[in-house]
């Protein structure tokens, strides 16, 4: 399995770093080691069709800042130069445009060439043009780690519960707003709560991505289409953010056994991101960072899952499960 | 795929329910229908090489107590006479002896025929026989049921986090329990908490089982065989039930933040059940009559998953899950 990895932050070289540790997984489950054949990062470039160690390119990307000797302007011509199996695009979200990821994206699709993603900007944009084109081209589009980072929800919508007709998914899927959510059911106002979420790296300096709910309607979105079948973009998403909830509200909920929390919810007909109120003790009434999904189906009834929403390892756990499922399906 | 339902209670009519209600599934996934070929109870049953009507077994067994006209002595002599290609073993559970359970599973799989159970006896008792006979004759054995109902907890493990090293498994096993302990919360006395979950019907009038953890001890053991290759038994377990907790112990618990519950722990060298403190918002810190369960792994963290332990429907969903996957593999 021949890899290009499109974008070298964190989460490509957490990728790296996963594709290293699990090389003898690979030879026993497979019979052969997965090779990355390329790295590109936003401006350079590093291939090799015997393989790249992947910890020397993490490294090399720390103390050079960039990740090949070879420089690039046009994305495309540097795949078109490479013989692989399975581009892992792990650029950059950019939510208005896709980014050079829609356009890595698309060209790979176009070329007959698996993806998996995690990138939520062309997902949450062009999801019903990227499928038809897989479809088209018969290939393996995967993309976990968009959703909820660790937690395994589109898996376990597509595979475990296959035989379920899923009637909702609501959610916690934005871990900076359940932090700050969290801190203010112990008595923070909020503006004290988000301070420390930027003080702890939660927070971007501008957080209006995350407390305006803009984050968790692309996953909103991405679930919407890739479990729904429905064919909606992120300007469809009612989308409330938690920027004017008061410790008044939080105190009053508290009252009554219950906390706030901010839900996304998706189904045949709905498509939200608001504040909820939430029983204490209720699987999305969870504290901290977390995010969690409760799916609700005709047979099961509600299941719950909750995993870490971001990391270097975590969000590559994800790229893991979906790289397994690719090999398994062309063993 | 012609399927033997052995044991007609709740679970195999909510079993043959479901197969009912999917077979546009079945027809559109596989091109063809699952025929359920002969259905046996503890002392009747009814077999048909075409495929018996599965809501008028349902109907019939409602009607008149029992599944078929034809009485039996031995079991293995009905499975037999019949032509199968996968067992579905629903017959109640024996954890001392495995009971009728343990000797279809075994001749089945004997026999060559893939096999479903939900059964925890034979599980909890026999795992790594059962699991030896299954590789030996390449037969699938799959008992996602046998775990928390409705909860995927083992095809989680084994497929989702393939890829993952997973630590430990801690979780709520025993939704009676769980509710129970929940009561207590909202400062019901332990003998009142036990009686409402009998009046729910939640709790058996003997309720050693549940309350003393040995319910929870048997998902414990199959849990620790089947995700962490031991080999170990329902008496290898340290068992502490909730009989002894206090509602000062309760009490205190809530003053600084915290819930009770019964925790089964899993790891490479802990076997346990005992009640545990457990942060409130934490994903096990959950109330009511859910299972829950959180997998440590290296990569992805803490997963958290929770669904209905119980219950004819969900169930019937697991079982539908291995169903699936079976025939997948089939394909």
């Amino acid at each position: 399995m021949r890899v290009l990895i499109s974008g070298f932050g964190t989460v490509g070289q957490g990728f790296a770093e996963v594709v290293a540790s699990r090389q003898d997984f690979f030879r026993e489950r497979y019979g052969k080691e997965v090779r990355i054949v390329c790295a590109m990062d936003s401006k350079t470039y590093a291939s090799d069709p015997d393989g790249l160690d992947p910890l020397e390119l993490v490294s090399v990307k720390n103390t050079a800042g960039r990740v090949g000797r070879n420089t690039y302007e046009d994305s495309v011509k540097v795949m078109d130069s490479v013989d692989y199996d399975l581009l892992v695009e792990v650029s950059p979200t950019d939510v208005l445009t896709g980014g050079v990821g829609l356009t890595n994206i698309v060209h790979a699709l176009e070329c007959g060439k698996d993806v998996i993603t995690v990138n939520k900007g062309p997902l949450a944009l062009k999801f019903p043009e990227l499928i038809g084109l897989a479809r088209k081209n018969r290939c393996k589009f995967r993309f976990e780690g968009s959703v909820g980072g660790a937690m395994p929800i589109i898996n376990l919508c597509h595979e475990n519960l296959m035989g379920e007709r899923i009637k909702s998914i609501r959610g916690i899927f934005n871990g900076t707003c359940n932090y700050i959510l969290s801190k203010m059911d112990s008595g923070q106002p909020f503006e004290q709560a988000l301070r420390e979420a930027q003080q702890m790296g939660y927070a971007e300096s501008d957080p209006a991505n995350d407390i305006e709910g803009y984050d968790a309607a692309c996953k909103v979105v991405i679930l919407a289409n890739s479990v729904f079948g429905r064919n909606v973009t992120f300007s469809d998403v009612n989308v409330t953010g938690i920027s004017s909830i008061t410790s008044e509200a939080v105190a009053l909920a508290a009252a009554n056994n219950m906390v706030i929390r901010l839900i996304g919810e998706v189904s045949d007909s709905k498509l939200e991101v608001s504040p909820r109120l939430i029983p204490k003790g209720h699987p999305l009434g969870i504290s901290g960072t977390l995010n969690a999904a409760q799916i609700l189906s005709d047979l099961a009834g509600p299941i719950a899952i909750t995993g870490r929403g971001a990391g270097r390892k975590e969000t590559a756990s994800a790229i893991l499960s979906d790289l397994i499922a690719i090999m398994d399906a062309r063993k």
